[in-house]
């Protein structure tokens, strides 16, 4: 194994403080949590053995700045260290890994930059705890809702309040995290793919053009709860039947909305909830989660305009009430076209396969990118498996991510925009 | 109000433990919990009242016996007291309320019976706690499963023994309870109907013929949880998209059931539980409860036969996996052809108009009608409405089943049939 292999190994274990990648109930540190805290500890050791200056600011990211010049601008890089319950160990990690791996990197060609680099280990990316995602880089824009996040609380009752002072952040300033414009000049995530399409294309890096941010919708059916022995078949207000249909709707429509655009589209039921969901009660009530993505926002919206008509005719023949609420509605984000072209020179500097694509999944660049040029680079994920302890990536796969940035890197500070 | 009504109306709320039938929140009186014991000891004083032995036995069923000559045959009536989570006061109660009105219009009308009558109250009849219903009227025909049973728990994880022990059932010995054949001539049970078939024709007493007893199966798909965000359309394995057209069959088919027999048949998707029903996961699981129900046993059967045929197809169609699981299968249970016959007189006799019906719910008649000739009246419940808060029978109707009660009784003692 090469010199950066053994280190990015290290560091992969350094990182999910652990003994071994392979972990039957994989990886769970939540928002938050201890295990997070631990997790961050330790960055900012590694840190410190780069000779980068490290410290927590107020919401509790973690930052590890080489600078060169107080005045010049900054490149910022990095990802998350915390996970989903029992997930897998390379999600953020890998990001942040080649991020301090790409320092290394400069550092041993002894590149001298003329711009400050800043490694970023956002707090809190994941909603697994408190269904709010991305609080670290949310809180870096200035994307805070302190009234709506005082209320919200996790599986034990414990309100995000509680748990950001159970960690040690002080509730009453920790949106003083807000970064001004001139903090940084440009953002860059490295990520997991957690998906198959570079497997599948056999290319060894993404270039994300867009994230496909979700429109989230909860659709409630509400018919008549009675008894399934006693009540006659034309005599029912089945809730479930008469919005199951909306399931094949969805499914057919989403695939349809593929061959018709050059977007990706996906649209899921992801969640059912049926009440009073007892052996010998007819459902009385349905809820369906919905998520949909794409980077195209307008089909989106066109899909949930036809999703209500749908809906609207089923209520008409089944005498089932359909609420529609919409949970999430976020635009999607486009990414910075030139850091988009930069990545790409890269690639073909270092001949590295690689794809121009976009993100189904959300990322703290995605906040970055509302206030500064961002680009995210993806790395292969094994089979596409994510969230989940057989989430894996090889180490090579690590090594490319490196090499790519450190040479978009080594470029990007070669020249003073100063 | 007559004196009778007043009656009914005292008795209502006796063994309700109320002094007002509107309760928001309905009654909640579980299987062995203590507030069936209540409702029992309000039973054993009515009964006392009433100058009827009463006594308990050893599963916890109240008798209250009225003895003539203990070589005579004995005829049964009863009912049972406890109820679901927030259900209605009327129930079994209204069964029990009228069993006691009857032998106090006999002993009213100073008949003197030349058979013995035994009132049963039956402990725990409905399956809200356990799962595990008509726990008294299987203890009397010997239908009882120990090893099963002591296995099986509450939602607080409380066995059927623990609660059966904290009633003060002894665990040893409670099948004693056990009745041989000649303790019964007959037995009736009169009891809401949970429907609405007697208040759309317009009828007072249903007289039942046959006990549409369910087969319940478990219908579990599996296939494959991804991210909902980066997983493609057309690379899923989506559970619930697989499973769903099997709500719409199961409707579409029960009806055509219906259409082309004799027999009523219903057939239900009670329950819906999605794994991991978390928004941005695809749902990699998916198990349905489903309850068929029928007078027609082979009916049921063939229904389940081709929904099998059809999973198969699914499965065929979708890489989903679907395993099928019977978790019940009951036959159906025919009641005695000459009690009818008795009932229908009665009816005719005191010109109360009736229905000759099925019941879609079980009762613990259904395991009497297995070892003697076994009855069942039913009286009407406004709009249907059952195990709920809003669950009603006037007076008047509860009246009426006395009086019916009371007249098919009044002829079966007229003569010994020893």
């Amino acid at each position: 194994m090469s010199d950066l292999l053994l280190w990015l190994e290290k560091v992969l274990l350094t990182l999910n403080v652990t003994n071994s990648m392979e972990q039957k109930n994989g990886f769970t540190r939540l928002a938050f949590s201890n295990e997070e805290k631990m997790a961050h500890e330790q960055f900012r050791k590694l840190a410190n053995d780069l000779q980068l200056k490290a410290w927590q600011d107020e919401v509790g990211n973690q930052w590890a700045l080489w600078e060169v010049d107080s005045k010049a601008p900054t490149i910022g890089i990095g990802s998350h260290l915390d996970t989903v319950i029992e997930g897998g160990g390379y999600d953020g990690v890998a990001g942040i890994a080649c991020a301090l791996g790409a320092i290394r990197e400069l550092k041993r060609k002894k590149i001298k930059p003329k711009k400050n680099i800043a490694v970023l280990c956002f707090i809190s990316e994941e909603s697994a705890r408190f269904g709010v995602s991305t609080i670290g880089s949310k809180t870096i824009i200035g994307d805070v809702d302190k009234q709506k996040w005082e209320k919200i609380t996790d599986a034990n009752n414990i309100t995000i309040r509680q748990a950001m002072e159970n960690y040690g952040i002080d509730w009453e300033t920790f949106e003083n995290a807000y970064c001004e414009d001139e903090k940084f000049e440009s953002f860059i995530e490295l990520h997991i793919e957690q998906g198959r399409q570079l497997e599948k294309r056999q290319k060894k890096i993404g270039i994300v053009q867009g994230i496909s941010t979700p429109i989230r919708l909860k659709v409630t059916a509400i018919g008549e709860a009675n008894h399934s022995g006693t009540t006659l078949m034309n005599e029912r207000k089945d809730a479930l039947v008469a919005i199951s249909p909306l399931i094949q709707w969805i499914s057919k429509e989403a695939i349809k909305r593929n061959e018709q655009s050059n977007h990706l589209f996906v649209a899921t039921v992801s969640t059912v909830n049926v009440y009073p969901n007892a052996m010998n009660v007819i459902p009385g009530k349905v809820e369906f989660g919905i998520d949909i993505r794409s980077t195209d926002d307008e089909l989106k919206k066109d899909f949930v305009h036809q999703m209500k008509s749908y809906c609207k005719k089923i209520e008409e023949q089944s005498q089932v009430e359909i609420l529609i609420d919409v949970l999430v509605n976020e635009e999607s984000v486009l990414l910075d076209r030139q850091i988009q072209d930069q990545l790409a020179q890269t690639c073909e500097k270092l001949r590295i396969p690689y794809l121009m694509m976009n993100s189904g999944a959300g990322h703290d660049v995605m906040n970055m990118a509302k206030r500064w040029p961002a680009g995210l680079i993806f790395i292969p994920s094994v089979n596409g498996i994510s969230h989940h302890p057989k989430e894996y990536t090889p180490l090579s796969y690590l090594e490319t991510g490196v090499h790519v940035l450190t040479t978009f890197l080594e470029n990007e500070v070669r020249s003073s925009s100063l």
